[in-house]
Order: structure tokens, then C-alpha cells, then sequence
């Protein structure tokens, strides 16, 4: 930590900074400057991190030196984590493809959705029972009768469901139906969610905040190792911004930022980064090509009568071209796809 | 709902968009221009909201005509909501002081503080039993045990309370303990919990989210209000923007906006929205001049040893201070304050 | 300047970092600790900015110390700044309005504006000649002979001009016309153009960057004071944020932070801030309580008439109504209006 | 045009908008629905855009139905403009690669830098003999004896040059020794240097500004076309949002869009986009996965010891490597690389 005083500060002020420091048991260190008097102290950030230093008389600025995660980052764990879910490696060689309907939308149709996604080269099944709406008078979602047809998709395709959980309540049901468990973009700081999903033993997709700082995605990939459950994948899913000619800003640039800070897997979501259909396949590519380890994508027969979400979602002929290009860029970048 | 097809929209697709509309029992007029044809759609805009017509292959655009809420508009309830806390009215012509440490430090410093806060002049005393926090290994809040303090605290100083709520499973008990409860900014799209505070017969102060648009936070406050709680208290509080010199940033220029589409009361949050104690009396009094009902401050005897958040907590007399200036800005503008 | 290494840095890195900073005549100082090694170096740290210190091999960030403005500065001039134009004193005491149309839009429109202008009790006419539109299409301002317009406008009413200039050709020109010369939000990183307004003896009113941080606002007018020029006038006038309720968001948060800076004068601009003229007022007044210097206001006897920014412009009666209130909010702050 | 009334509008509001509009020699068409009533206008939206139609009595809001430019737009031009530069085509099947330092360093340097990055396979050379510098204090460029130097770069190494022009009095002389002349970021609305370079028979490379939305953009090359050349690079270069951990936040998002909306090539800088070099190379992927025609790139022999910008710059190993991993990208998505 780097305590930098201001320049008016007094001999009282800054005896009365290095105490509260020796009082945590840390040992500071003084130089004085020229222009200014800066006070380092190595050791234990986190202990200092819980103090309100800019709150002590003479305090200019305070600058951490370390980061304020430990679980996630690579600096304590350097090997790539893989999840396995089923036979299917996230975060390893391949590339992964996630696919489906933003909701469930019936058992008939989940099931039909679910082999349209199987046939057109996907490795998982994503659709929600539980949906976070901007709207009250919006479809809220089949609920706990949604997971149930997810199990029943399963069963007939094959391929494991990634669905979303929005409550704490809702965690323990889920987690008996779904094989990877949803953090949505407004549940990223739920923290007692997080620390419900850190809990279970099933891996957890972690979307990405809409106006999240890296730091604060990857702390809270934190909360959920901290309480034991080490299978987390990020998902990145565009950020807000100024610009609104689509629903999100893509957030590609953040794909290798997080490899080097982090040890998690990135399956990354073009569709909410877009919000507009026709982008979705060029911010796909752009998502993998800056390194993500694999897509969450909206695919439906008919996008137009998507219960939700129809505007950026692609429908099956996109998907399967989608696909057929993904695997040539991973071939080109030295990966292959599931 | 104004629907704006491309350049080079077929016949075929007119009609399928036409017969579309038809199909939800609503009424499109088309009009054909040189550049473009728009179809316009008056009728149940609630309706068509849900439809992805971006989806329908011709369209180019879609703009909704209405606003997307309803019960928290001034549309149908002109007059300004006021919401009583015992005797204090927020949202009437005084304007209201909530003040008081961040966290629920103990059973006696919060008896302390509310008797500092009543001293100096304001009429609700806060402080957080639950803390959203953005570590895992940050002190997380005395949780049940600090609602019982705060119950004691208002036993002493005769202060109402606010404090907040983060989990669905608490409402119950913090709504049993507290006068208004607060829904913080990371769960401002908490919907769950939202629904939660709709059933129960307590003020609600909900923050804006930090990145939050006017309309997102207006259809949270729907939420809360569709579920039968009509008690909402609205509080900017600063977001998030390129701007990291402070905290975030303040958004003074939201209360005359807010108070033009809602009949909600608006009470304000410098502290957060600048994050930096030195800056936080200028902003409240920015707050009330753009026309703010009341403040929510953080103030303790002692910042640098408040348990968090004390980088923009002031201290006592900077409190008496900040409400005698509060005062005459009040009568300034023809309203007083508690 | 404070160097944080990786923590996998090499002794042979340590000592190319530390030779490097020695080259410059520099002396650093290596802390080991347990997480990270760090060096300081304390000492002209401008000769340190200019260095990519983050290029070097074990680096992991470069942290500043000291703000790279000097001149604009508080702490090399602990006085405010006053500036006189005419027998106004911007800076000082008392508050000033300046208003007026966004364009000079005809010799005998102007005068009737100046003369509206200071009846409704204004102590400065603002009017643009050269107009910095975003669409090539838009009507592009009447250029010099607008300029003479403005004379004319000055000798009616008394009231001395400002005026924007945008291309470093103009400023000799507009100098000789005018007495305040307006930099605009788009040419506030226009270096040359600064560099001009920063050899004439005229005061510079310095609109803050649309997305421009604080650091480069002060930044840019430590152009001009660099170039010769001490009379600057700092603006804040909105930011771009992800919020498109309104056309930009208001900042008056910046207010007491620039204040804190520097020892420039601070008139702001709630026109722009806010974009929608019924905002206009509550936004004026929330600068002003925030420890604005002063207001700069659009307004026209027929806003919807107006050349251009009509939809933010406010009348006549608003303009003689806001500034009695902005009276008795000056009167509330201990201050009094022109 | 799309005039949304407000709900308690008057007949005599309703008759005044109706006769301004046709008092413009347009057709307003009035709907009453049973919550607004709103005005269509199809015919020249031109003339309605200079109109402060929010100023208007009754206006609640005003939406445009057609994009603002027309040039630049693929309504007007379907066809993907080409620009050639010497023998290299720009915007057609082949990817091309900018390259060399952040600033002119001194004749022998710049000579060996052309021929360093003709070496490692890219195809223009690029270095700034203007440099806008945000500090008064930073080396702030060569000027014109760089030029000079760069005229003997392209001697040596064949390659064509790309330098920034800052100051429409420096157009004349840039456009002499140049291939390309750079508008930069914070010039994308100085719009007499826009004017300046719209009168040259030079390829203009205009640089998104830091936070220009799309359209604005488009408009500011719109300015370029309007002015009589057509040959405008469209550069992509990343945007100023809330994350802080890069410079900026890579825009790669843009890339699909301005393809779509226009027929102009899309060069984009992945350098500044991130700022980091080490996550320059992901970046420049990202953006030709994306769809991009070509990188504009930051190179240096020796990055620490480069004048301007070392940090986000690459060696010329890891250049030599990034541009081989673009041919094997560039094939898999069916393009090939010059």
C-alpha cells in the first residue's frame, strides 16, 4: 500500500498515520519528498484494505500495490483450470459451443429446441425456467416446472443444460436439474447468491456485470471459491456504455485481460454483447479470436416467436454456419471445437 | 409503436409484418414514404413491447411511443406521493435528513451514533446490519443481531430506521425490526427481492442502480409497486461513469427528470455519489437546489475508525454544519426542513 | 512515481530498471517484499512521465504521485483566481450569468437578444459567429460578420460578448470582436488551437471534453496558462455517460473537485448539461449550490424559433425567473449575483 | 419524423406544430391514439432535423426515422469502396497491415524503423511527425523536417506513408510528403481540419473519437465526403468507457455495424484500443475476426526507448509473429493478407 500525504500535511498528521499502521502490526516506511512525503507499506494489504486511510487528516491518495483476489488468480494457481461437464472440457484445447432459446418455453418445444441446437454441432443446451425481467408484466418463466422439461431435453439430446438460478432459494432445485448453473448479468454482485452457488458442487457460469470492473468480476469469482466451489467459468456479455446503437458494447478486449489475471475458463455471450441478430456471428468470431475458450449463444427455430429475447437471437441456419466458421477459426488459432 | 422497415423491404414482408400485428388484435396504419415506409401501431403498446419485431426480417427499427411503466408515473397519479415515516413526511415540503455510520458497528456505538445524528438535527437515523460487500473477506455486517441493536438505538434517540435488505429470506425480519428498508444499488434488478418488499406494508428507499438508466430504475420501483407496496422512495446515488477521480458520479441532474415522470418522493445519497467526505456537503446541497426531497448521509463521530465506507463518512460537526446550510438553502427554494 | 514489479521478476530486470532510472539522473529505491518488489523514485517526476516505464521487462504498473498540471494548480497558487471583464468580476463573490442564443442569427436579432438579455438581469451576452455543427448540412454560423454583429450587440446593450472560436486562423480576429473567447467541448484537446488562445491577452471560457476526466480538463488549460494566457474560465457543461434520457449528464459533482484543484474560476453551462430547456433551471441551480462561479445560459425570446440548440434554449420569462431564484440561492451560500 | 405529443396536449398546441411543419412545405399526418397522439412527417427529414421541434408547446418527444448522412451510407454506395494507396488496395479481399513507431524520432531512426517494418510483412508505414501530446510539457513532435524524414523513409523502404495531420493550416504541406493523412481521436470534430481535408486528393484515416457514437462517426466522415473526397479510411481505435484497466476499451463491436451502415474500409488501431502491448496482439485478432480490412499497428526495435507511447507498443519480434497469425486467421475466414 502507498499512502501518499498531502503537501501541507504536519509532523502531527503523519505520526499519527504511521501509529495507526504499527497498531495493525505492519511496519511503514516514510520517504519525504520534495513535493510531497509518501508513506509505503509492504505486508499484509488485505488488513490495511478494510482501513478508511483517505479518512485520515493529511491523506491525499492511497494506492494498492496488490490485487484484492487470491483464489482466482494466476498468481496462485498458474495452470489453466479445465471444468469437465459430462465428457466435455471447458477451458481446455476445444472450444465449447452453448446454445439455445433464451427461455423455456414448453416441454414439446424445449425438447425440439434442445435437438435442433444437438444437430447443428453445439455441445450444451442453455434455456431459462427462471428469467430476470426489466418488466413486472414481462413472462417470468416456467419456473421449477421449466427445470423439469430442461431434464427431459437432456434426456432426448444428449447434451447437458446450463440454466439460470435468480434466487437463493431457487439454488438447491436447480442444482438437482441443471448440470451448469446461471449468474446472470444483475445477479453478478448478489452476493448471497454467490455464496449459496459457492456452496454446491455443480459449476457455475458467472456473466459479467453490464457495467462491472474486471476486478469486481473476478471478486466476485471470488465469493463463489471462497466458499468451496472451484468450478466457475466467467462470462463475459458486453458492457454499457455511451454508445446505444446496440443493446451492449462487445467487451472482446476484456477476453485477454482476464486469461492473464485469472486461471478460470471464458465462454463468452455475443448475443447480449450485440443485441441485434444480424451482429451476433461477427462478435462471435471476434470473442474467439481474442482467446475465449468457447460461446453462449440465443438460437431458436423462429426467432420471431422467441418468447423473449427474439431480437438477437440467430435461428438454425445461422447457427450451423456460425459454427462451421467457429471451427475454422479454431483450427487457424491452433484449437479445434467439441 | 412506430415500426421503421428497411430500404428494401419486400411486399411479401410488409404484409407478414402487417398480419403479425393483426394476429396480437391491434390496428397498423402503413405509411410509404420516398426513403421508407413505417408502419405505426397505436393501441396496447404493452402488447407489441413483448414481441421481438426487430426479428421480423424487413424491419429496420422499432420505437416505442409510450413509457414501459405505469403505476410509478405521473401519467396516472399527478400528484406528488408522501410517504409518512411515524410523524415525518417524505416527499411533502420539508426536506428530510437520514444520517448515520455505514455499518452497525455494536450495541453501544449505535446507540451513540443515533444520538449524535438526533443532535445534530436529522429525523431518521441509518446504518447497515447486512453489508453488501464487494470482498468476500470483508467484514459482511452483525446481520440479525444488528437489527436487534438498531431496535434499541431508536428506543434511544427516538429516531425511525433505515437499514437494508439484500436476501429475499430476510424481508420478514428486517421489515419486523426497521421503519424504511432500504434496497441497495448492486440489487436494484434483484427481482426476487423486489417482489419480496412489494407484499410487505413498509417504506421502501430504493437506490438507483450504478449503472441504472432513469427507466430501468423507475420499472424497478413498478416492480415494487405491482406487488401492492406503494411506499417507494427513490435515491440517486450516484453512477457510474468514465470519471474515476471520485467515487462515481453524481447525478443531481436525474431528481428534476425523476420528479417529472414519477409522483415518487426522491431523498438523495452524496455520500456514495462522490465517495470522498471532503465533496459530500457540496453535492447535498447540489441535490436539494435540482430539487431533492431529502438526504441520506453517512456520518459517524469518528470516520477513520468507522467500519466501512469511512473515506465518505463525515464526521459530527461537519453534520451540524452541512443541515444549518441545508436550511437555508431550504427556505432559499420555499420548502424547510425537519 | 512508484514502480510495482511482477512477481516473478528477475534480479538481472530489477537492475535494468533501476540503471534506467539512475540514466536519468533520478535515485530509486527498492523495497522487497514478501508479494512484490517496489521501487520508488522520488524526484522530478516529469522526467519520469515522459519515460514508458511500462514497457520495461518486470513491470507489472507505474503509479504518479504528483499531478501532472502545475500552473492551474491550488497549490502553486493558493488564491482563487479573479478575472475582470469590463467591471465583472468572474471568480469572485458574486455570481454571473451569462446568456444569450446559441447563434448569432442576424444584426438586428442580436441586438434585440443583448438587449433581452440584459433586461432580464444577465451580466454578460453569449451569441456564436462560427458554429461547430455535427451534421456538414447544418447551418454553419455567420463567421466574421457575425463577429461584427456582436460589436454591435455590445455597444446597444453594454454588455460585453462572449463567443466561440474554433480554428486557431480565427483567434486573432475573434479577439479583436470579443471579450471572452468560448473553446468548445469538441476543441478542448485542439492543442493548437489552445496554444493560440494561449498567446492573447483575452479571457478563455474552456468548455470541459464531452468525455474529457477531470485531469484532462486541467490539463488543457494548462495549455493556455503554459502558452502565456493566465485568464481561463473553466466550464463544465455535461458529460457522455451510458444515460441518453437526457443529452448529456449533468456534472455538477465536478464543481467542488475543480474547486479544490485549481484557483480558476468555474462558470458552468446547465444548457448543454441537461439538453432539454424544462431541466434547464433545477440543473442552473444545482451548479450554482454545488459552488459554481457562474452560469452560461441559452435562451431566446422564441426558443422554437432559434438557429439552432432550440430545444434546450429557455425563453425570456424562465431566464428573468431563474435568475431571481439563482438570487436567493446566492444569498442562502453567503454570495450575491451581478 | 416521429412527433410524440404529450398526453394533456391542446387542440390549438396540435394546430400550431401542424402548421410548422407545413409551413415547411412538408405533409404532417395526425394520429389520436388513446394515450398520445402522435404526428408522422414522411418527405425531407433534412428540414425537419434544423427545426427545434422539442421547443414546440405539446412536444413530448421527436424521433428521426432516417440516418443523418447519406455519402458515407450503403444506401446510397452498396458497393464496398476500395481505396488504393500506391499498389495496395484497401477495403477489398486482402487485409492490410499499418505499421511503425508512435512518433518520428529522428531521420537514421525513422529510416531504420520503415525498413524494420517492411521486414516483419506490413504494407504501409506509419509515425506522427505532429504529435498532440495531452501534456504541454511532453515532446510534442518533429513537425515538418519530419516529414522530410519521412519522405526519405519511404525512399528507402518503398513503403507508403501514414502521418497525422493536426492543424488545417498544416493540411497543404502533409498532403505533399504523405500518403494518408491521420485525422486523430480528438480531432474527429475539429471540423475545419475536416473541411481541409475533404479539398485533397489524399486518402484520409479518420480515427473514431474517444467517445464518438457510430453515427457521430459516420457524420464526421460524412464532413470529409461532403467536402469533395471520397477516400476516408474509417479507424476504429477503442472507446472511454467506466473500465479502467485498459487505456481503452477495444470497439471491436463497431466493426459488423460500420459494415453494415457504410461503404467505406474499416482500418483499426488495436494499440491504443488496449494500451497494454502485451494484450495488442489478442486485440488486433479480435478486430479482423470481427470483420476488419486491415490493423494500424504501434511497432519500435525497442519499445522502452520509444519517444512517445511505449507501453502499448509491440518489439518486432512479437509484430513479426502477430502478422503471421493474421494470415492464418485472414485465410480461415476466406481473406488473405498483403
Amino acid at each position: 500500500m502507498l499512502i501518499v500525504l498531502k503537501p501541507n500535511v504536519t509532523q502531527e498528521e503523519v505520526d499519527h498515520i504511521v501509529d495507526k499502521i504499527k497498531s495493525l502490526q505492519l511496519q511503514p516506511h516514510v520517504s519525504q519528498g520534495v513535493q510531497r512525503t509518501i508513506i509505503t507499506v509492504i505486508g499484509d494489504e488485505d488488513v490495511l484494505r478494510e482501513q478508511p486511510l483517505e479518512a485520515l487528516a493529511g491523506v491525499e491518495s492511497v494506492k494498492a500495490i496488490l490485487k484484492p483476489y487470491k483464489l482466482v488468480s494466476r498468481e496462485t494457481h498458474p495452470d489453466r483450470t479445465i471444468i469437465k461437464v459430462d465428457n466435455i472440457e471447458i477451458g481446455g484445447k476445444n472450444i465449447v459451443v452453448m446454445a439455445g432459446p433464451c427461455s423455456v418455453e414448453g416441454e414439446k418445444e424445449v425438447v425440439e429446441h434442445a435437438l435442433m441446437v444437438k444437430k447443428a454441432g453445439a455441445s450444451l443446451f442453455r434455456a431459462g425456467a427462471y428469467k430476470p425481467r426489466t418488466s413486472p408484466y414481462s413472462f417470468q418463466g416456467f419456473g421449477e416446472k421449466g427445470l423439469k422439461f430442461l431434464v427431459r431435453a437432456k434426456k432426448e439430446s444428449g447434451l447437458p443444460i446450463v440454466t439460470e438460478v435468480m434466487d437463493p432459494r431457487d439454488v438447491g432445485v436447480v442444482a438437482e436439474h441443471a448440470d451448469v448453473l446461471q449468474i446472470g448479468t444483475r445477479n453478478m454482485q448478489n452476493y448471497n447468491l454467490l455464496k449459496e452457488v459457492g456452496k454446491i458442487d455443480r459449476p457455475v457460469l458467472l456473466k459479467r456485470g453490464m457495467s462491472a470492473t474486471v476486478n469486481e468480476f473476478l471478486m466476485s469469482a471470488e465469493y463463489i471459491l471462497s466458499n468451496g466451489n472451484k468450478k466457475v467459468i466467467l462470462c463475459p456479455r458486453g458492457i454499457r456504455t455511451f454508445e446505444d446503437i446496440t443493446r451492449n458494447t462487445l467487451d472482446a478486449g476484456v477476453v485477454p485481460i482476464v486469461k492473464d489475471l485469472s486461471h478460470l475458463p471464458i465462454v463468452c455471450d455475443p448475443s447480449h454483447a450485440m443485441g441485434i441478430k444480424d451482429y451476433v456471428p461477427a462478435a462471435g468470431k471476434a470473442f474467439i479470436a481474442a482467446g475465449a475458450d468457447g460461446l453462449i449463444l440465443e438460437a431458436h427455430p423462429n426467432p420471431e416467436d422467441a418468447h423473449s429475447d427474439g431480437q438477437q437471437t440467430i435461428d438454425f441456419k445461422t447457427l450451423v454456419d456460425l459454427i462451421s466458421s467457429l471451427r475454422k477459426l479454431a483450427l487457424a488459432l491452433d484449437r479445434d471445437i467439441y
